[in-house]
């Protein structure tokens, strides 16, 4: 059986969660402590993954790292959300790549600084953050204007890479993305009706924290 | 002959470019002129790309998006540069995620607040986006501590999408990665000796700017 070291506050180890449970596999949660710093620990990045991120996913004697990795490696040995032939394996992975550049990684950073951070944010970067994944949301959101899911008509690990925080309560953040960007609040909809499909809070393993709604 | 859309303050033209060279593919530069906002415009992200980034590039009929996925398409193509084997070939994938996520992506944020944007950068903002390429720029340095290049003892795409920022002079960054970085230095030094390479003010079409030393 699967193995996912997870937390339930990280969208990176959810995106392969809500993968997992669509897929109909079943998979067992191992906490990773990220808030008293495990993934910062010297062991950590030694011994698990010198990245010092979350998620890591065993299968069997193979140990992946890098939600994206563990999205690609799925995808194949199960035949399935990989896209259909080559155009769309490379549409895949350039929203999986635009994903970890601009969608989710500062939306993100955003939430972390907004509700879950030890120290208060500083509004000027908040600022920055808020611009820049404001400017990727609306890029998506048109993309999805035209197309039901990322490539094409049917859910790839694409749609499960880029939903990874967006299925977090609103007062995580502040911000309202299915109010803000309706074809984005759309494919959201779709991705729930998905047969298996958990929110991040009924799937990944710790504790939930109540948010400090500071940003 | 292929044709690389870019321009040559973009790293990330670069990241195709020094691929194309150390190949010995012949290309020709297609001038992209992003300071006067051309992949700003509706006529860019409706033709040409939506994500409304640089490069593009055109092989045949074929046209490619995302750094990245041209750097996979071209290993591919060309049967090099791409690793060995499943393992070697998830490795690489893995760090051109990092790469987009955590390594690229700040230094490449900062380096264009530093000296190419017209509005002079917020020092909070600097000092944001300097902690997290300096993280980054440590779990690199130590990887590469222990491995010629970021993927076994050869040059991959990984190699070549994590240097794209790495060859613009000190004066743009006011940052010295190779002596704060010894291994990173190595690295670089060795790409630098690989057949065909050129840096980028020596390959990418455009106007080379004085930088504006502002960080």
């Amino acid at each position: 059986m699967y193995k996912l070291h997870s937390f339930c506050q990280s969208g990176n180890c959810y995106k392969v969660a809500v993968m997992l449970d669509v897929l109909g596999q079943p998979w067992e949660p191992v906490f990773i402590d990220f808030f008293h710093g495990q993934t910062r620990s010297a062991e950590y990045r030694e011994t698990v993954n010198e990245q010092g991120e979350a998620p890591v996913l065993d299968d069997g004697g193979l140990r992946l790292t890098q939600s994206g990795v563990i999205l690609t490696h799925l995808a194949r040995k199960h035949g399935r959300f990989g896209g259909d032939g080559e155009a769309q394996q490379r549409e895949v992975l350039r929203w999986l790549l635009y994903d970890n550049h601009k969608f989710t990684s500062y939306f993100a950073t955003y939430r972390f600084m907004y509700s879950l951070a030890d120290a208060a944010p500083n509004p000027v970067v908040m600022d920055f953050l808020r611009a820049r994944f404001e400017a990727a949301f609306g890029i998506v959101d048109k993309h999805l204007q035209q197309s039901a899911f990322m490539v094409g008509d049917a859910p790839t690990i694409a749609d499960f890479s880029m939903c990874g925080y967006l299925f977090y309560p609103v007062e995580e953040t502040g911000y309202d993305v299915r109010a803000k960007h309706p074809a984005i609040g759309k494919w959201l909809a779709s991705i729930e009706q998905l047969p298996g499909w958990r929110g991040p809070y009924e799937c990944l393993p710790g504790e939930r924290m109540e948010p400090r709604r500071r940003g």
